[in-house]
């Protein structure tokens, strides 16, 4: 894992050969899980050189396991948002249409959409130049509670009654990809159907690369259930207001204040959102 | 709807045209709803002859409103006796099962079947000679929910997953019908995609001929819920001991004693069985 025998230059002058136990322990002292201080080892590991003082490692090595932790608290953070986007599961689907909006998606929510043998109701509908995207959204409350091979299931044969059909959205006429979309998990049968039988899954750490959080940090936007400057129960009002990113509130400061909202509570919150939201 | 004209003789001897909303009136008054009171008065008014007497007509409209109401009494009761088959769904997949058998077919309860990009768990495979049918069995325990488009969807998927499989149930290789079974009803929606899609539906009233009790009158089986002799522990703990028919009853007499049954219990029951279940 580290290059081997590189002799690094202690505080007092003298050398030795770096020891990675020793840097993981002070590094779990300092607050790292025991697998990101391993990981953060091995990163700095990999970019020793020969006569590096001790003092420039830990240096770099903290560095690491700040960027490490930042982003696995932002994701932390991000995962308990979405799960704030209840009770009901609309939020979440217009939280997600927004981020087909974001990434040059056209969108509409809630259609029904005539297959061969059924009228399906879609819950978001997005297409471009190039694809015509069917999704259904599966919106949980509990972390723990795992989409499974029967939602997999139900959600092929539906796009199975659309293949033979012809659409109007844009200049697509065909569907090119149905997906299963949901913010917690998917049972390891899902995944293994879903991948053998075409239907595209993206969840909270699936797929590893264009997982949920992947897709939401290129759109670009925030949860409204991130800000903590709201309550509850204000949060509750603005979703069913339809306003769920964090970037809306600070667009829709007249609506606020026609709901009654005072000038330094808005002000407060749109300061909060430009501060988190805009990062 | 009668025949034109048809002088019936009264009891005084006198001659009158056939009154048919007289009729009707007087099987109302005799208890039958107004449906099968015109049933009964249509049925009996195609078979009216010139020179018939009154008596006749009431003797014989009495009869079609006895059996009529028997009809319509024992399937009120088998409705109510499937329905108690609860709390889980397994007495119901057994109680499908030994009507399978009865039809002629082997049949195996709860297996894990491979198919092209899943195993699926099958509440019943059944074949014979000529057909290898699977089954889903979806247990109800209130009459009102019915078996929604969703679940003929992601059953069509399971069956379309088995499609290019080879198996190996007597001489069967291949599924030749996928079926839907519940002891409710089915959604308008349902119906539609499962007719279009090929899965076969078989539900309370639907289809008109083979629907589920056409086929356990067909098979003569009677679920043990129907024992009146029984309370409702008694009937749970038999169906805990896999005992779903009334025959059963009959043929485990040795075991209920095990169970610890007097037996004046177990001949009281056994004789309600013979009474009511070998009809």
């Amino acid at each position: 894992m580290f290059p081997q025998d590189i002799e690094v230059i202690k505080v007092d002058g003298t050398k030795e050969r770096f020891n990675g136990k020793k840097l993981e322990e002070s590094l779990r002292r300092s607050g790292a899980d025991s697998l990101v201080a391993s990981e953060v080892v091995a990163h700095v590991g990999k970019e020793l050189v020969n006569g590096i003082t001790t003092s420039d490692i830990y240096r770099h090595a903290f560095s690491v396991l700040r960027n490490k932790q930042k982003m696995a608290s932002a994701r932390y953070s991000l995962r308990r948002s979405l799960l704030a986007l209840g009770p009901t599961g609309f939020p979440f689907e217009k939280f997600i249409g927004e981020m087909f909006k974001r990434m040059g998606f056209s969108v509409l929510l809630d259609q029904m959409v005539q297959g061969k043998c059924a009228s399906h109701e879609m819950d978001i509908v997005s297409w471009n130049g190039e694809k015509l995207i069917m999704v259904e959204a599966k919106y949980h409350h509990e972390q723990a509670y795992k989409s499974d091979l029967k939602v997999a299931l139900y959600v092929k044969a539906r796009f199975d009654d659309f293949q033979d059909g012809s659409f109007s959205y844009g200049n697509r006429t065909k569907l090119d990809e149905g997906w299963l979309i949901t913010n917690t998990k998917f049972t390891e049968k899902a995944i293994h159907y879903a991948q053998c039988s075409g239907v595209k899954l993206v969840g909270w750490n699936y797929p590893e690369r264009g997982n949920l959080h992947d897709l939401i940090a290129t759109a670009g936007i925030h949860p409204i259930t991130c800000l903590t400057t709201l309550s509850f129960g204000e949060k509750q009002t603005l979703m069913e207001q339809g306003i769920v990113l964090c970037e809306d509130f600070i667009a829709q400061k007249a609506k606020l204040k026609a709901l009654g909202w005072g000038d330094e509570q808005i002000e407060a919150v749109a300061a909060e959102s430009i501060l988190l939201c805009s990062t």
